[in-house]
């Protein structure tokens, strides 16, 4: 089995330092593994305890009879490079280390330690001073913050990983209360061995990833870096949400992790020659992972609107023009057969207005004449509530629309509690669902980014 | 009294178009006053019911034997007229017409009609074709979409008027799930008589009114609408959220309202000369009104950042960077005293990093000291509260700390479910949450501009 496979996908796990105390996150960690989805077999190490909830507890790894493929190292910075070593007699080929104090602050010594040991054993580590993984397909599951702080996402499209473990449990909190789903999730702290590149190679390959997503403030090597993105993102969209943007926030990275991030420029000049498409935050970030996780590659950048309130249908085509997209025309005879299906009053322009007196009928008749029509390449669906004749029904019109064509929708809804609720069922059928129309229009553009991006890739392969 | 007055307090009302059928717009804005929480008295006029609701019905309202204040017209466009003349006949000094079919339709004989009767009884009219008003402190509430659809947000600072009656059915709506506060919500739909500057000159007045926010796609007199609020945003702040930004926007406008909406470099360059504010989308419209709607002027633009999460911390210090802003140095005196109170690995620059073992204590020092410093002008305080040693009671600390000092403190916390209930808590108080760094550091940019204009206003008064 390939080594970083292993971390996702592991027959057996040990985790070393796994403790009584049930406030200290080796007993978390092994708790997550005993008592969640995880199917593989689960080892305690920790010399002072002879059983942890009903298993048997082991003084070091070497003392296990059966194959470890993954190990989990989660014991004070001082003693983790003795059981690293143990884990390299024990031919365990990934481990992570939770564990901090080392480069972080200051103890660069102790980590160098790490690598000699992962290098002349083979072992591939992820961390120190990390959160680790959570891959909700096998159930794995390390991270230690307390359940009811932080709630776990439901599995899906998206990748994210991250330097910060700050970033990573406020990343996978609020995706599971929005909705958004998650394929694997990597918090690699200081990346003594697996960093940003090796990660994305392997999400690059991984089945069940269709977005590449990661927060980091530098790289480790940026040639390797250039040359894995380069290679993947034509094939697999990467988003990156990159710290440290001026030389205030290189400051605060200096003194937050010891390292240097390098100048900003040079980083946007090197993503926009890998073709990796870059965030301006998170909102932004999960807005467009969310549309290229789940939407298909649109032929142009044409969007129809199809609106309930006329304010909301020149916000959007103030925002779509800002973003170098156009207004479709639709074709003279969609608009005609529309014409003979709409009250009078109903405007057949771009936006479509079907005014506040629409109905679920009026919007399936828009969607359906906007999907057939070939000068329309996007929708831009924008669906207030509040109007009195819209009833819930409308989730599964755009349901019906979105299973039956493969051009993108995007929907745009926003209110109280009785809009959000119709929105997450959307959501959870795998329509992404916008508050903001700029939110919108910013998601609709870099799908078109990547659209083209994938086209030029597979056309110089073809060559 | 006043006749602008007479819309958000009247003693009483008489809704014309009242109806039995439950459906209709009529029948549900005199039930909103009826079972509201208005206190003055309520007449409802409608030839065809004898009784409703308890109540007399009456032909028309000049046969109403007391004093009526305000009256809103609920009847088809056609009849409208005749049921403002007698209005006028009835000395009636304020009318809400919410009906459509006017100018909207091409009606514009019709909407002229209604302008004459008007000026002829000296009668002040918001409408046609809106939502009309609501006001929770009066209990004023002509929003006629279905309730379980459309929430309503509790009394506060923040007072909306909108041109487009869907962007503000979907505003309100919004404000109540989030908890933000409104003073005054106007709908004010074609405007044949009151408009934008008339809203607002009266807005400047009424104390409840912390901040006005707008949406509108082109104002009706340009110099009237800038000498109004030349007047008023050295005193309070106005934030526009202009639609037509684009050519596309201006055409979706002229299908929709039948109106041009005019330049929007013209609007930029006459907006920023009356010291207006201008929001790029719904979303900074509302973090920028809520954050001038309950925190005081900084004095200056230095930021002081705390965070228990670096990467947050580096994200927050490049927005902050990018507004135009600058990151606070603060004493060596303060530095000095909280080094001995805080672990050695907590980072005393800026960000102030008191890393993921965080508690309130640390939280409640680290502010306390950058609220004396003399080098701080703002707080932008990261609270992740994903992390294990922080409680609950953080929102206790923030509170105090909140009415300790004048000085603004804005929040920055995002996650799940745990993480929005306290949030909510602390929106409730009164102190501005943010779920993103970026849109936490523009509003800061828009306090710091606002202080900066009312300072200058201030001496020019005082010359």
């Amino acid at each position: 089995m390939n080594k970083i496979n292993c971390f996702f996908n592991p027959k057996s796990v040990a985790v070393i330092g796994a403790s009584r105390d049930q406030k200290k996150i080796g007993h978390i960690v092994f708790r997550n593994f005993v008592e969640g989805r995880f199917k593989g077999k689960v080892f305690p190490v920790n010399p002072k305890t002879k059983k942890l909830l009903g298993r048997k507890c082991y003084t070091n790894v070497t003392q296990i009879k059966e194959k470890i493929d993954l190990a989990v190292i989660s014991i004070p910075a001082e003693f983790a490079p003795k059981a690293l070593e143990e884990c390299g007699k024990k031919r365990i080929p990934a481990v992570v280390i939770v564990s901090g104090g080392f480069k972080e602050v200051g103890e660069d010594e102790l980590e160098d330690r790490l690598k000699k040991i992962a290098k002349r054993y083979g072992i591939r580590i992820i961390g120190p001073n990390c959160l680790g993984i959570f891959d909700p397909s096998t159930g794995v599951d390390m991270i230690f913050l307390p359940r009811y702080k932080l709630e776990r996402p439901k599995e899906g499209g998206i990748s994210f990983i991250t330097q910060s473990g700050a970033v990573g449990s406020v990343v996978l909190d609020w995706m599971a209360r929005k909705g958004y789903k998650i394929s694997k999730f990597v918090s690699y702290g200081n990346a003594v061995d697996v960093d940003e590149a090796d990660l994305m190679e392997h999400l690059a390959e991984d089945k069940k990833t269709k977005v590449i997503c990661a927060y980091f403030e530098g790289v480790r090597e940026g040639r390797k870096f250039l040359n894995v993105t380069k290679k993947i993102s034509g094939v697999k969209p990467i988003i990156i949400l990159k710290g440290g943007t001026t030389e205030a926030g290189n400051k605060a990275i200096s003194s937050h992790t010891g390292s240097l991030a390098g100048s900003f420029e040079v980083y946007t000049a090197a993503f926009k020659q890998a073709g990796v498409l870059q965030a301006d935050d998170m909102e932004e970030l999960f807005g467009f992972a969310r549309t290229l996780s789940t939407l298909s590659r649109p032929k142009g950048n044409r969007v129809q609107i199809i609106t309930d309130g006329g304010g909301f249908g020149v916000l959007l085509s103030d925002n779509i023009v800002e973003n170098g997209l156009t207004l479709a025309k639709m074709k003279k005879e969609t608009t005609e057969r529309l014409r003979k299906k709409m009250p009078s009053y109903v405007v057949l322009k771009n936006p479509i207005d079907l005014t506040g007196d629409a109905d679920v009928e009026r919007y399936r008749e828009a969607l359906d004449a906007a999907l057939a029509d070939p000068n329309v390449d996007m929708i831009g669906l924008i669906v207030l509530l509040q109007v009195p004749r819209l009833g819930g029904d409308i989730v599964q019109t755009i349901t019906n629309a979105f299973k039956s064509s493969e051009k993108p929708i995007f929907v745009i809804s926003a209110g109280g509690e009785y809009t959000e609720v119709l929105k997450k069922s959307l959501e959870d059928f795998g329509i992404p669902t916008f508050s903001y129309t700029q939110n919108a229009a910013k998601a609709m553009r870099v799908l078109y980014e990547f659209s083209e991006e994938a086209e030029e890739y597979e056309k110089r392969k073809r060559r």
